[in-house]
């Protein structure tokens, strides 16, 4: 972006950089004029980055972050999926290590006739993208044009795709940047990307699921809070209903870590199957979701709604007929064990008696990174049948010897991803409550739509 | 400076920006290995920006300074022009307007037999450069190798030039981002980049005049000061001993603002008339950079070895045979009425009675800059002969129709110049206490050397 420097443009940033180091707040008018600004190359990559890197210390203010997020969409595209008789849902998480959600809500509220449309992005360090798990389906496309997308969702009720570079691009071209100068985690920013994804989609209603714990991009449960609570507040000023679960990632999510196991996870789930740790949270973000495009409906009644959904065959019956309706090979999804596998499975064991305190997330994810199921750089090639199988969860009492995990791997030294699931476990000999699955629940009505 | 990312350089950065956001303090090594890593090309400039403008909102401790310092210079040569027996004072201004101590302290203390280095840059915005003022004297070369200074200051005793390349170039790189982003003002990067230069140059000693005021770099006075005692500190980590005075920079330095105006009021200072705000303030200068390279000298016969400096025309001497050495025409310095002038003087006049409560030092810079006495933008020319002369201090009483500045400038449209004067002036019915010209003086002993 550092093309054609303009005067009037860098005397422009300079002024918001020392505004924002001396504590005041720029206007919406500014905002605005930076992000056009840096999109059309009058201002140069270190002058934004030397911003970003001021707001990573300041902050923002509501209106402030509400201005940028709205500048990201005035730079893309803007779909409109949904009508206000048929609103759209939309469901973010903000990225946790075994996190399959989006592939088991998405169909269950989908057959329970409410539309979703998900875009998702890849993954990039130990938390994996949605995108990188379904590729490891063949034939399944997830680059889908603004037609397509329409079209997959009017057919099948909805959609998951990855992100279309239409949308937003400004928030895309600000990322890369934040993504090298540790400029990731600032609250009013990441509040600002996410949103403007969801505005420039279209999406009517939002459910957000804010990760806290180590394998979290926020790990502390207080930050994470204040991102669920600003990211709420911020729909609301931008007429974007939407709703945040704090959910736990001080563990992974269920026994899958890797894409193609996670897969089989999913499948598992909506066939039925009850997995610890995944289950229980899908319900309540199935329920949530629900109920923010259908208000009226109670808790009973929408839990009852999506046991129906996933008892009947629906949700699963659901998930297949999209996946076909975007290339997929039904026969994988109908016999999992054609989906890719590693050859081979190295088991950590117990060397001790007792009760799991920890499981660390984010070393489970380190693990899963050593043998190839995430990528480090955002080049690299992926091992789609790599990962971890996370047999035990915090609370479990296990004797010596017991298999912890399984490593899945094709070939190369594992040894670094063993050490890395070892040091993941903790046992000690008291007795140990598991964490809840889901902490909070933060509604617009929770949340002061001011500064 | 963004060719040939290195990874391992871009995840040191990504820390480093973090750990100081975080408010923890970095290592020498880490540091060191940033600016290493940014001036051999292994981060990119959006990336040093973000570190920079993450510094210049949470600070550095000295221990950071220092290393940034010390990094800055190992990037470049190490000149050594003094010796223990013979030690050499180097003196340096933050910067204000009509700022021409630097040619008047020079020539006096070298006459008083104390060598003196003085490596000077060019003005940027409304504080002119000393460089930019001398190049209005027909013949002076100002850029001068390593060679060419340590023969000029052997043979004259003295030595004033302009920025070597070679000296602490990666304070130069880091400068040229700081300039666009916002981050010149911050205190540890001011400190860390002056000192380095000095340490780069070989001083012995130096003597910091550091500005407050409107027309100052840093305007408040207790942040001026505290810029001043984290040079004293800093040098004083180094092995460096530095002294700082605190000075006025409400009003202008004197009468004269511009390039050959100012040389012309230094040439008559060296010659013996008393010029208020000029005179006052070089005489104690000289005596603190006297005292520095021989600090068994008292007060009074510091004053009075600088007094006879000047009566006795040694001082002017001493400049005139130095310049003459870099190329100077000898003739144009005896007689300045050959140096240029401007062809037009508008004069500005009182509208009432009273006393003058202020001479905006940042004002009248602005009028030298729209007569072309000083420059926007780095590669914009400068008319040598353009200024401003003020006739009328605070504390004075005038009447009105007096003349209280004349505007000296070569045709266009004047009037903006005039607009700036007026309001630069405040002229209120009370009497009016002149601000005292320097107002501290803050020695090694003053400052503890730690974090």
């Amino acid at each position: 972006m550092s093309a054609g420097i303009d005067p009037e443009a860098s005397l422009h940033v300079q002024a918001a950089i020392s505004a924002k180091r001396e504590g005041r707040t720029l206007t919406e008018e500014s905002v605005r004029r930076l992000v056009h600004d840096f999109v059309d190359g009058r201002i140069a990559d270190h002058q934004m980055s030397a911003w970003l890197a001021t707001v990573a210390c300041t902050g923002m203010d509501l209106s402030e972050t509400a201005a940028l997020a709205l500048a990201y969409v005035d730079t893309g595209k803007r779909l409109q999926l949904g009508n206000p008789a048929r609103p759209v849902v939309d469901k973010h998480s903000t990225g946790g290590v075994g996190d399959k959600a989006t592939l088991i809500v998405v169909p269950v509220v989908a057959a329970c006739g409410v539309p979703v449309v998900k875009l998702s992005g890849r993954g990039l360090g130990y938390a994996g993208g949605t995108v990188d798990k379904l590729e490891s389906v063949p034939g399944l496309r997830l680059a889908l044009d603004a037609d397509e997308l329409r079209s997959v969702a009017a057919q099948a009720g909805m959609v998951i795709a990855g992100q279309s570079d239409d949308l937003a691009p400004g928030d895309a071209v600000t990322y890369s940047l934040r993504d090298v100068t540790a400029t990731v985690e600032s609250i009013p920013l990441i509040a600002a990307s996410i949103i403007s994804k969801k505005l420039a989609v279209g999406a009517d209603r939002v459910v957000l699921d804010v990760k806290y714990g180590d394998g979290a991009l926020i790990a502390d449960y207080d930050a994470a809070a204040e991102l669920a609570r600003t990211m709420v507040g911020l729909g609301g000023r931008l007429g974007l209903r939407c709703e945040a679960m704090l959910t736990d990632m001080t563990q992974p999510m269920g026994r899958a870590v890797g894409n193609a196991l996670e897969i089989k996870e999913a499948l598992a789930v909506l066939g039925g199957e009850h997995v610890r740790g995944v289950s229980e949270t899908c319900a309540l973000l199935s329920r949530v979701m629900l109920q923010s495009a259908l208000p009226e409906l109670s808790d009973e009644a929408a839990d009852e709604r999506v046991a129906e959904a996933i008892s009947s065959g629906a949700a699963l019956e659901q998930f297949l007929r999209w996946a076909e309706l975007q290339g997929a090979d039904r026969a994988c999804l109908e016999d999992p064990g054609l989906l890719p596998a590693a050859r081979d499975v190295t088991e950590v064991r117990a060397d001790r008696d007792g009760w799991i305190h920890e499981v660390s997330a984010r070393r489970i994810g380190g693990a899963g990174l050593r043998v190839g199921a995430g990528r480090i750089s955002a080049d690299a090639p992926l091992d789609h049948g790599a990962g971890i199988l996370v047999n035990h969860r915090i609370g479990d009492h296990v004797t010596a010897g017991t298999v912890l995990a399984e490593i899945h791997h094709n070939g190369g030294d594992v040894r670094p991803a063993v050490d890395e699931v070892t040091q993941a476990f903790v046992i000690r000999d008291q007795q140990c409550t598991p964490p809840l699955a889901v902490r909070d629940r933060i509604r617009s009505n929770d949340v002061a739509d001011a500064p």
